[in-house]
């Protein structure tokens, strides 16, 4: 089935102007995902003072920097005309078995999980849970996540993850340089995963560090190394007992990182056991798909010690205002707080959604079910050596878990190879004598059978797997875990479908996500994530691809790929993309760093300076930083602009060391600079690059693009503006556009042929980053056409002006540009009160079944409210309702009619529990507190959690489920 | 990927007695569906005083009747390597397009509803909703449902659907017998749909009643009708102008029933304004997939004169304690209080799940988006009558909607077919020289250029299909909808995905599921619906093919319905099975008709007596009544078990007449009686067939068979034992099983062979009733094995035996078979009580988030408990500990401890809006009302309505939207 769109009529796409005689299938997607419908924009223009669209957009946004031309994109289709299309691309892609291993591996997703956390709304749409009385569910799984890591990796603190493996390892890198800064060299295993090496030796390059990669049983310590990176198991499947090599790093004051992996510390000797300071690892194989690199959750564990140093989210019990146990995020700044130029990482979230997914995994399967997984890959393990050797082959490997490495002597691997090609398998390749084996929890009898066939030229083998399968393996001593894991009541309880589904609804229950109610987050953009968009993504054509697969067999996703890359191109107005960075913070991470080498390449490798206005994102420098930049501050005026006059001071100050120019646009604080075209010339005229910050895309995407308001480079939050979900906190996408100045050096990987001939090491694990969820992105941008996503934007912008004309009264808006309008955002102040604080607001917004603005960023004592252009008129006034409903109470409280201390502000979040409790010592009445608006009757979310005691969580911290008195 | 599974070493599925070194996946589903764990099961067992749990179920079950052997079933398979198995078998279905028609249309089902609603366990886990107070978000999607019929009809009032369009039809043909039963004679339009023809037919022949087929035009009603059916359009696409022969007929006194399109509806006068007395039809192409014939939601509206003779469940607005409007089931007698013998239907439920879905379809696209979809349809028809007109075809329709028929002049049809298959396109074949082609929602431009390049000769065409496009069609003025629609705010304000997300997850929220805790609902098997069994229900394969689709693109699903006879088959005893029932109730019916058909062959047409026992399910008497057969009630002895001296007694005096015994095994009882081997002995002496109700099968697989006890028929209903979900009321599937000397008595149906060579006509509109979730009980056959599946029979057994155990010092067990066992439910007696009724036992229970059991069946007073072999201990026993509280709570009301009428009792649901009110004048305090169980504070589902006044209900029926003051 196929279709031909026509075009529309007008611009209008919300409109219902449309040839009466068309054949086009009438309903169209662009009005399911703009919240409004066209008479509510009418009226929504009229509160605004406008009388179209057009003429709000041209008053909000600088003629100069308007693209006056339609994006050249492809026409809007039909969500089933699309997944029609898609599904064709999709089989494009070879679904071979693979056993290349180096940290993927093919593993069962339990259909309980799958659907009710993967492909369900009330999980996959929240924000991170920084609200923490209204994200208890996540809160409680990622604590399971925590205390898995931990149990398993034997180390005393653990966080909710980390981007991928690699990422962890370099984060842990830094973490040790952080904590050992006297020296300057950091020993890496030449055992580690190779992609692990090389996203290591980018990080350490940018921060000036040196890289001593090779062999750990020859390495003596004489050069003075301030931590050493393992492998446990090897890359190549070997278990090495790295006891007396880590006793020996710590005699000579290094720090120890061991990359594990997590099924098989079911088995084996933890690396806390071993000594180790630090482990990192990938939950991948714990239930999550392969989808062609991700996305996926690592971890990070450490040392309680070291708690304070330890990057991303941290789980942490704390207790609510009636006592209660209650968990939050603990000890961490939060993501707009992040330490700015004093940071070691620019990590601000983590890959919640994935992290659930695998705890969930440890939690169905329990401490023995998971041991017998990891049991039998090992028997399988053991049994195809064992066929291997009966074959005549070398098996290198002596103690293993599930990899092996063979020598095939006479035979090339490209012919083997071939072989295994025919029978749709793919192997490791090492060398032209060696290769590499890895088994994993999806492996069969029939699959051990094929793969020694493989081995035996292709030909039927003379003996049968099961004959060999009498005997069952036992690791040495040195290596045998002898210690529990898991032991918690939450991982022995929920083992039977139907414990399992009610523990994940009830979890769920405990969250406000996008199916309850808007989440005007300001510079989050909480659109619709669309089903359409979300099919394909538990598509085994796109999960079940090893990151390292050949290209030949994912000719499905190359297409996407190239597809997606050129129509962010065209949106952004740049020449090339890098799809590689997993989250905004490595995009912006990875963009510096492309403009390092160009400055490198032109002999200016010296230009380390980086500006970045007051105003900008906590990531902002805290992203220079890691690519060794020093960050000097650019000030801004009352309404919130650059001051052009210091930019240019700065930039003329520094104009021989000037590297670049990190900016927002609109700015952080919702409004488009009209300066912005001026502030470009200044960097460009004192030899520096303009990096802009994507967070704000949603206010240009067919309106104006950084290209051509001058900036060199820009990442895109495909998660905000192009309709990834958050996931409670993760996954995203951070994909950089270029100028075509800057192509040569996008980020190349070592297992793929990506990035520019003259680009920067890998900044992620995989090479194109978390490759199943760019499904996404695809398909909005495909349904959506390029008139679909300019009236996206302009409605985005309509949203925000209504909020903020329909507010003003109440909150004063605090920053407005042109025609007094804001862009896709506004700020409201909340300064004028002296007893109440934004955090109240916050939590009596709860009450009323709201997900709380950005609060006190980027101004403290205000809130940042952005809606979106998915929010339908309804939405908005039971949003702005409510928030005029709690400035008469805050007006209560501030004019002394009610007690400052004993209110409803202060109270809040108010839970049932407190609600229906036989005391009530409050001056107001327990309907007020619950039902302060009508609609609350009808729909009403139970925060699960009273307000949470933030003090004391820092000061008590306990990580982990056992702290939970009420399991 | 594939496997082999080692067998158990022992029986005991559940435990963990497996060989050491097995390479066979350690996960195993029957460890999943089976909730208790062997631990647990061991501790159940002492509880019960047993040793093992075959000592318990040698005990439990009547030696004579035991299976002595493991059934002959393909052993288990894991979910992965099953679902990869049975996608090779989908993909042996072809997914041509099909234009068909004849009441099934390829339609777009809005991915929003697919995976929200069909894909989602928070809606389809849920038991009809009997318990009103926790079914509100359900009980509201049938109100716009019904809403939605009524409007599009012109009719007054709407029943919650009913099982397909042919059923409806005879359903409105009993309907209008009961209210002129004057007359023997029916009018049957020959342009009605032959099927729908066919199932009428069956029925007629079943009462005793004569149908006439012909033309209307040309019928003058000289020979008496009480009734006629028209269909509009008629089946070859043709509007007639009904209004002169309906006025006619109702001058002849005759009712006029009208199967309808309901899409037509949304632009041609309704049959309610042309006068019809009751229309019929399917709401299929609302977005339900065709799914090679069901499951779907036919409607049924009429006159509100008729509405207390209406079939079906009908929703109904009434009033809660606190005069708050709150839905119910209004004027009709509940499933086990079925008029019994003088029932004129046995219809007990509805298409609960699929008429949400097109409802919540309605609610999405809303009048205007229906309008448009509709004229689109219509639009391409036009088109396409044109281009066939310009390929010099003879295009017999005039006045038509979206079916063509199209005289073929030269042309062999078969020709004509044999181009529309190289093309992948299927039509209808009227005969050698007509066909018909009936366009749908779904269809493209490209679609029609194919369909007119296959009238070309598969030649492309000289003319494009747009050019055609240019004038737009009408309706002539007869014809020509004048009248408004869905005018209620509910279809007019959920028309982004946003607020269609939350409009159905905020319903979801008002119902309590499965997803929440357990439904211990006796007699109604609320066991595990597995993700890995719901998977295949929504893959293309098995959605979107038409029911009467040529057999060879239907192979996938004709080999998994052979494997699934043959399983079942197995399972019962019986020879031959019939997929086409599809509900229980159907299966009655259908299975007496095959009754009476084999007396008729044998000369002995006359046996019309069934004896039916006093306990059994008033479906019973129902459907005997329906089969044309009079009942003779059997008396049963105070332990409920069948009277032998009265069956034989009975079967004595009527043993010239006798044609069948209806009997339930266990009985419905819930013991399993000795003595069935001799009743069906005493039948057969008598020259009768026994019909074994097959509702409690859950008792009996694997360790016995209805074939061996001596039972000639039963019925299965696959939503009980086989895991298809209730869907909240919803599709069912109630296949027959029959001894060798019936087979050739089986249905049969006019578009596929099936059925028996002397076989009864089709009782349902397709020939294997609701295919596509047959796929559900062949994944649980194979996922469970011949093992796992007698497992779980006996851990249902024990999980009955336990909770009887625990409870019967508080409640007597009023039942009870050999060893003071129960078999798979037990019947808890409340009638010690003089203050409080099983009806307020049910409403507290909702406090403490639990359904209630099935209430005053078959014994009024009591409760009947069946928790299934899904309920793990924990569960079990939390609802025991509510079980036990509440007896406490009894216990002050029946000491005088507390007010009589004003108890935790009598005002169960306690809503949150009452515990919060400032009002309090209760003597129990808000805590005790809310969180009289610790784990409540934890977990908590909030009645969504407070207790529901029936008088009021049903004194004052408001059955629409309209009523609804809050919106």
């Amino acid at each position: 089935m196929s279709e031909t769109l026509t075009a529309p009529k007008t611009a209008n796409a919300t409109g219902a102007t449309r040839s009466a005689n068309s054949l086009a299938w009438s309903d169209r997607f662009v009005n399911r995902h703009i919240g409004p419908t066209s008479e509510q924009i009418q009226e929504m223009l009229k509160t605004c003072g406008f009388s179209s669209l057009d003429a709000l957009i041209d008053t909000a946004v600088p003629k100069q920097i308007r693209l006056r031309r339609p994006l050249s994109l492809p026409p809007a289709r039909s969500e089933q005309g699309l997944l029609s299309e898609l599904r064709k691309i999709a089989g494009r892609n070879q679904v071979f078995r693979s056993y290349i291993g180096i940290g993927y591996y093919d593993c069962i997703t339990p259909p309980v999980i799958q659907r009710n956390i993967l492909e369900n709304p009330g999980w996959y749409t929240q924000y991170t849970p920084y609200q923490a009385e209204i994200s208890q569910g996540r809160l409680e799984a990622l604590l399971n996540f925590q205390t898995m890591v931990m149990e398993l990796t034997g180390l005393e603190i653990a966080n909710a993850s980390l981007l991928d493996e690699g990422t962890a390892a370099a984060e842990a890198m830094a973490m040790c340089h952080a904590l050992k800064s006297t020296h300057k060299a950091f020993f890496v295993s030449d055992r580690c995963h190779p992609q692990t090496i090389e996203v290591v030796r980018t990080r350490a390059k940018a921060l000036g560090l040196s890289l001593l990669i090779g062999n750990h049983q020859t390495f003596d310590f004489s050069t003075p190394v301030f931590g050493v990176l393992l492998q446990y198991p090897a890359s190549d499947g070997t278990i090495y007992d790295y006891r007396k090599f880590i006793e020996s790093a710590h005699q000579n004051d290094a720090m120890v990182v061991v990359a594990s992996d997590l099924l098989s510390l079911t088995l084996l000797t933890s690396p806390g056991e071993l000594g180790a300071d630090i482990a990192v690892g990938s939950a991948q194989r714990f239930g999550v798909p392969l989808g062609f690199g991700g996305p996926h959750a690592a971890f990070f564990a450490t040392k309680d010690a070291f708690k304070r140093h330890m990057p991303g989210l941290l789980v942490g019990v704390s207790k609510d205002a009636q006592g209660r146990p209650a968990l939050r995020l603990t000890l961490q700044t939060r993501e707009q707080h992040i330490r700015r130029e004093k940071a070691t990482s620019n990590i601000c979230t983590a890959q919640v959604l994935l992290a659930v997914m695998a705890s969930m995994y440890a939690v169905y399967h329990g401490p023995e079910g998971l041991r017998k997984i990891a049991e039998r890959v090992h028997r399988m393990t053991h049994v195809l050596a064992k066929g291997l050797r009966r074959l005549g082959y070398d098996v290198l490997s002596e103690n293993y878990f599930d990899t092996l490495s063979i020598n095939l002597g006479q035979r090339h691997s490209k012919d083997l190879l071939k072989i295994a090609e025919a029978h749709q398998v793919n192997l490791r390749v090492v060398d032209a004598q060696t290769v590499g084996v890895s088994l994993d929890e999806a492996a069969s009898v029939e699959d051990l059978t094929t793969l020694l066939k493989i081995f035996n030229g292709g030909k039927e083998l003379n003996f049968s797997v099961e004959e060999l399968a009498q005997e069952n393996p036992q690791f040495e001593a040195p290596f045998v875990r002898t210690s529990k894991y898991l032991t918690h009541p939450v991982f022995n309880r929920y083992h039977s479908e139907t414990e399992m589904l009610r523990y994940i609804r009830r979890l769920e229950s405990r969250d406000l996500s996008l199916t309850t109610s808007m989440i005007p987050l300001g510079s989050c953009t909480m659109k619709l994530n669309a089903t359409a968009e979300m099919y394909p993504v538990t598509w085994p054509e796109f999960g079940r691809i090893h990151p390292f697969a050949p290209s030949s067999q994912a000719q499905g996703y190359i297409a996407l790929f190239q597809q997606l890359e050129e129509w962010l191109a065209e949106i952004t107005g740049f020449k090339a993309v890098s799809l590689q960075p997993n989250a905004g913070s490595q995009g912006e991470y990875a963009g510096l760093l492309v403009i390092n080498q160009h400055h490198e390449s032109r002999g200016e490798g010296h230009r380390k300076i980086c500006l970045i206005p007051t105003s900008a994102h906590g990531t902002n420098p805290a992203s220079a930083v890691m690519a060794g930049m020093q960050v000097v501050a650019v000030a801004c005026d009352e309404q919130g602009n650059i001051r052009v006059d210091d930019l240019r001071a700065k930039a003329e100050q520094h104009r021989t060391n000037l590297a670049a120019l990190m900016v927002t646009y609109p700015s952080t604080h919702g409004v488009f600079e009209e300066s912005i075209k001026e502030i470009c010339d200044i960097i460009h005229r004192n030899g520096g690059q303009v990096y802009m910050d994507g967070a704000n895309m949603n206010a240009q995407v067919g309106l104006c693009r950084p290209g051509d308001i001058g900036a060199d480079v820009c990442h895109l939050n495909l998660h905000k503006t192009f309709c990834i979900p958050h996931g409670g906190g993760g996954p995203g996408m951070g994909p950089i556009c270029v100028a075509s100045h800057l192509g040569a050096f996008l980020p190349k990987h070592p297992f793929a042929t990506v990035g520019g001939k003259q680009g920067i090491g890998p900044i992620s694990a995989a090479p194109w980053g978390s490759a199943s969820i760019l499904t996404i992105p695809w398909v909005y941008i495909r349904l959506m056409g390029p008139d679909g996503l300019m009236e996206a934007t302009k409605v985005a912008i309509l949203n925000a002006n209504y909020i903020a004309k329909r507010l003003e009264n109440y909150y004063p808006v605090l920053y407005k540009g042109h025609g007094n309008l804001v862009a896709h955002e506004c700020i409201l102040d909340l300064r004028q009160f002296k007893l109440v604080t934004v955090e109240d607001l916050a939590k009596r917004l709860m009450d009323y079944s709201f997900h709380a603005p950005t609060i006190s960023w980027p101004v403290p004592g205000t809130v940042m409210v952005e809606p979106t252009e998915s929010e339908a008129k309804g939405e908005l006034d039971r949003f702005c309702d409510a928030m005029i409903a709690i400035y008469h109470e805050i007006q209560e409280i501030e004019t002394g009619k009610t007690d400052p201390k004993n209110n409803l502000l202060k109270n809040a979040p108010h839970t049932a529990d407190v609600l229906v409790a036989d005391k009530w010592d409050h001056p107001y009445s327990r309907e007020r507190a619950a039902y302060s608006a009508k609609y609350l009757r009808e729909h009403k979310f139970w925060p699960p959690a009273g307000r949470i005691d933030n003090v004391y969580g820092d000061r008590n911290p306990v990580c982990s489920c056992i702290g939970m008195e009420d399991y």
